[in-house]
């Protein structure tokens, strides 16, 4: 039996480095090296190769090299076979960072002092206290909730929205469709965290923007299929939003000459807010693995219907 | 008896209006608006008029508007007179804020995603953990010990170095001129809280920046004098210091056509790190009046010969 790894192949060495040393026994292989198929128990991948369920009969688990699996094609992966998200520790931790830094920039006017930077322009602008400074997170996973806690520090007034009902001590939370619009209403500083599904698909878009404060602003961390670009853009040129701060975009690399690279009100980043860390990514493996042998609920699992 | 505030006149306004709810019985007045001059017993400025002594024979107390006072020519104030930097808390929020972002953005290299973002080019770089990323400030009064605090949330080794001894729990402290060499080397991000006096002027020069790895990268929102520019550049080209972001310049604003505008390894910001906030400051020298009528020791009272 062996573990086939399928994605970034220069983190793949370094998979393959903290598998020798925590699980000497398993054969572990990046692709396109590959083992016999037969042999292949264990998938991590990022974009599942076609045809998993002919090519390894007897695969027992397939996991999503990133928090999301909206890039996988669930139907690609055999129903008998659970699909398991990454949960270690460095990716929580590195959003919460990225979202830290993304709220604390739009909240202390980072964009125009770039602006103002690049037009050799010195001139304050008046701080806003973060009291009243409203922050709300879009998706209450382990994501959301680690930002909110983390946010707490800085004395935002804090509120969280889930399609699920959630309760987060020190946060208002409110739910799905009914509960949307007073969430937005009082956000100043918009988080975006949700997972990509059909129901959230462009859920950034014109009538959102117009159900927040003018002059609010923008942080998408989920992924680039929630923003409606389009209509982002012609809220930031009327004013309705003040600035955004985007790690995700819709394709991934964005094309030179899209016109968010050059906006003056957005800050972008390749992606970058949240990665797998190697050591602990092999270790949340190597764990499910044995709760799978044990037959123990798996962390991570997704639930195909709900998409995530 | 009458208060004299003379400053930025717009936040003079919301002094006046502050005095005028916290103090209605104290006559408000701002520059160059004089009340009858022997009438003066209290002073807020940025940088005193000339002949404070001549001119208001019944001054009994001198704020400086800002939490520092390097501007201040002291010989100007009557050695009788007790001069009084401002304390209040939204200075120290502020300034906390500020230098979490700034170490967050070097920690995350915003700088070099926002020069990719001007070259439209999409391209990760791999995230140092925050355990791995040793942060250190110098100066440890009340601001330098606020930033430490929030920094802790972050998981940062943290260090920090002043003149006098200090202990701080969680951060290794270290003290002097002999301690200086020792903080330097276990400083990735360097941050410096310092006042300005003879003794620190210039003193983020060449060597200490050879003293800390290579690679480091700098935050100043102590003031302009701090730095010497010209050394900063050239740690910045030749990689010594990866990148900077830098709340003061010398002089203050910085011309246009200065090579710090439009350089892609600094972030450079109009002095706003911290703001003096009109309605915590009223309260603030209404309490410090009432305790020098009392005879109490004064929070923020200068010792000139330590120069602050």
């Amino acid at each position: 039996m062996s573990f086939l790894y399928k994605a970034n192949p220069v983190r793949g060495a370094e998979w393959a480095r903290h598998f020798a040393a925590l699980a000497p026994d398993v054969p572990f292989h990046v692709w396109p090296d590959q083992p016999d198929p037969a042999s292949v128990r264990h998938l991590a991948t990022w974009v599942p190769p076609d045809d998993i369920a002919g090519t390894f009969p007897n695969l027992e688990l397939v996991f999503s090299v990133g928090a999301g699996v909206d890039q996988f094609d669930f139907t690609k992966v055999p129903a008998h076979v659970p699909l398991v998200r990454m949960l270690e520790p460095h990716i929580a931790e590195s959003m919460v960072e990225y979202v830290s830094l993304a709220v604390l920039a739009l909240h202390r006017d980072l964009p125009r002092f770039l602006d103002q930077q690049r037009r050799e322009v010195w001139k304050e602008i008046q701080i806003t206290a973060a009291a009243r400074r409203r922050v709300g997170v879009m998706g209450l996973g382990q994501l959301g909730q680690g930002v909110l806690e983390r946010l707490k520090v800085f004395g935002f007034p804090l509120a969280g929205w889930n399609r699920s009902p959630r309760r987060i001590a020190g946060v208002d939370c409110y739910t799905g469709a009914e509960g949307l619009a007073a969430f937005l209403a009082r956000t100043d500083i918009l988080v975006c965290l949700l997972p990509l599904t059909p129901e959230t698909r462009g859920i950034l878009n014109a009538s959102l923007f117009a159900a927040l404060p003018a002059g609010a602003m923008l942080v998408n961390v989920g992924r680039g299929g929630h923003l409606v670009q389009d209509d982002l853009l012609a809220a930031l040129d009327g004013g309705q939003i003040a600035a955004a701060m985007l790690d995700v975009a819709e394709p991934e690399p964005l094309p030179a000459g899209h016109p968010f690279w050059r906006h003056e009100k957005i800050i972008l980043t390749p992606h970058i807010a949240s990665m797998t860390h190697p050591e602990t990514a092999v270790r949340f493996v190597l764990d499910t693995i044995a709760r799978h042998r044990r037959g123990e609920p798996l962390p991570g699992l997704v639930d195909r219907a709900r998409g995530y």
